[in-house]
């Protein structure tokens, strides 16, 4: 494991301080395991980590079964300086109000979208006190990586990348899309990543027309289209593709299709800049998929940011309201996040293409390059890389 | 996929209604994923379900992606009979609050394990009334499993037990953790279950007394002991064993300490009974345990139940206070649980021994006859299934 250095993992916790100075809070109790990662280094099922803002503190409540690790944190240097461990004795909630009565007068948040209802009752009974619900401090934190995490988003890129051709090559005539998807996690192994990033996809002829298909025992026959949608966790890092294969030579509405989603995809490349909404992104492949006459066939948003979690902030879709859910955010350098259109149609199948980018000062760079043709299963290896 | 029969599903729908009625409730918001699996047959990563008592009614709130899903759930007669699909048209959120504004006198409960802080707020104020945050109304209900599930429960233990000796046979001198896990998991694989059911286990020497430890790449060596746990997902429903090796003859302080859990196991297994609380379960394994000076070095719970998911109702644990989290449960026929009793010495390493069983009316049938033995990778395969 190549650990986050101490002196970064400092660096997230100030920022997640700054943004409690900002709203007016005092305290964050961090329930989100992916945050615990993040801010400590420390991969555990279980754990609540306290920030506080003034003086600068950094407590971990933990249970018995994760002492030892933070203890090999510690030793290796890897934990933040300023860690206080706690072990749980009864509960973690128990632990969590005995630790929040030391500051009373606190103003305590909890992150209300890793908080149940359940505990957020239960907690606030126990203190006798409210609690604030806050979103979206340390997942806004996290939208801007570090030099450690572009560094490894960049090989995970790179290494996704490689195989691409090759899981592609796996969709073959007589196959089925069960036995498809375990070669390509094969290749993701093989790859060097630590394990596939979600359960992979191939959902071929009719089942590519449903966007989020599990694969089935569906035999690949001539002229399916086949969406093929992969990705591995590299050094806790997650990264993302899919493409789409063609069984022989593609009918001429297919290579439409395909056609059709390649463009959306370069426009929405090209919108990105620091600066513009991801919203606006959103649009660009929208607009495109408009001109087709497929818009309507585009039923999922164009992207979604993508780290320590396969899904993360900024969210790259059409602007809503109505929802309890995240809203439109600008882009700025050190983004992370897809850009993958698709387009579904129940009698022709489906196509996608999704690439990974990283925002940079001067635009976009594709973290994830491979040939975006429809592949055909007849033609030769693709090896054009930004080829479309 | 071998789905639930649609007259199973409509027993689960009645089952949750009557737990509805006897909670005074008129609905029930149904967020939790595994439940829609349990009550439609549905595997989404997104969607929500509402359960009304009277008239009785199931609806599912559903974004595109799974439209098609449920349409062939439909034509396949295994969704049941009283279903109606909305389709989400701008989010979930407000999809669900058109529909609850239907019946504006319902006394509606939402799941308070299931739904955060954040929707649970933002629900409250677009509905302009209050939600009763209710807990463990499905959950309770899949504790007693069906016929369908102890059918694949019982297939699942049988296709678990047979790779326990050789994915012990794979923890060998000279090889790493990480090579071991992943033998395991191809073993997985070929015993024909879907996936693992969670990331395997394999922990080493000093290593085994981290009872979580992610495996590493410490090389096996003489002496070790090794815990393997690991488990398997089939026709979505998972099962989880452990068993503990010696790299070559154990120690004598090893030898006790794998007496000392599988003495627990047994005296925990011989409690188990229908109408006995599942603490006390946990108390016989701990009793053992204090007999051997060795109940401080056992900190988690004796078991949890599993089924759909990994780990669901009972827990098999101390009784607790202090917590939001789950309370005690007598134990009745149809229940299925792990008996996983652990011990963990800093010098020595730890040992674990887990088996899943079904509570029946005449006690517990073990669902993994397996050789619970301490097996000497240097020794003779190990065919004595109950063997101690």
């Amino acid at each position: 494991m190549r650990f986050t250095p101490r002196e970064r993992l400092s660096a997230r916790a100030s920022a997640v301080r700054r943004e409690l100075g900002n709203r007016g809070l005092d305290t964050l109790v961090v329930t989100a395991l992916p945050h615990l990662f993040y801010l400590l280094n420390l991969r555990a099922s279980a754990g609540i980590a306290v920030v506080e803002r003034e003086p600068p503190g950094l407590r971990l409540v933990i249970d018995f079964r994760y002492v030892e690790a933070v203890s090999r944190l510690r030793r290796q240097d890897v934990a933040p300086a300023e860690l206080e461990v706690i072990q749980v004795e009864s509960t973690y909630d128990e632990t969590l109000c005995q630790l929040l009565r030391r500051r009373p007068a606190a103003r305590v948040a909890v992150e209300a979208d890793h908080l149940s209802v359940r505990r957020w009752t239960w907690l606030q009974q126990a203190l006798e006190t409210s609690l604030t619900p806050a979103v979206e401090i340390v997942e806004r934190v996290r939208t801007i990586k570090d030099g450690h995490e572009t560094r490894l988003l960049r090989e995970a890129g790179r290494m996704l990348a490689a195989i691409v051709d090759p899981a592609c090559r796996r969709a073959r005539r007589g196959r089925t899309e069960v036995e498809v998807a375990k070669e390509v996690e094969r290749l993701i192994e093989e790859a060097g990543f630590e394990r596939p990033a979600f359960d992979s996809i191939v959902a071929s002829g009719p089942n590519a027309a449903l966007p989020h298909a599990s694969p089935t025992g569906r035999t690949l026959v001539e002229g399916d289209l086949v969406i093929l949608d992969f990705g591995g966790v590299h050094e806790g890092y997650c990264v993302d593709v899919s493409r789409t294969v063609s069984i022989g030579p593609p009918s001429p509405p297919a290579a439409r299709l395909h056609r059709a989603v390649s463009d959306a995809q370069a426009a929405a490349m090209a919108a990105a800049a620091p600066g513009v909404l991801a919203s606006e992104v959103d649009g660009a492949a929208r607009t495109v998929l408009e001109r087709y006459d497929l818009a309507h066939r585009f039923g999922h948003g164009t992207g979604h940011g993508l780290g320590i979690e396969v899904h993360e902030l900024p969210r790259v879709g059409r602007r809503r309201t109505g929802s309890a859910e995240q809203e439109d955010m600008a882009l700025a350098p050190g983004m992370v996040f897809t850009i993958e259109p698709g387009v579904y149609v129940p009698e022709l199948g489906g196509v996608r293409i999704e690439d990974d980018v990283l925002m940079t000062g001067a635009g976009i760079e594709v973290l994830t390059p491979a040939c975006r043709r429809l592949i055909d299963t007849d033609g030769p290896a693709c090896t054009k890389v930004d080829g479309r």
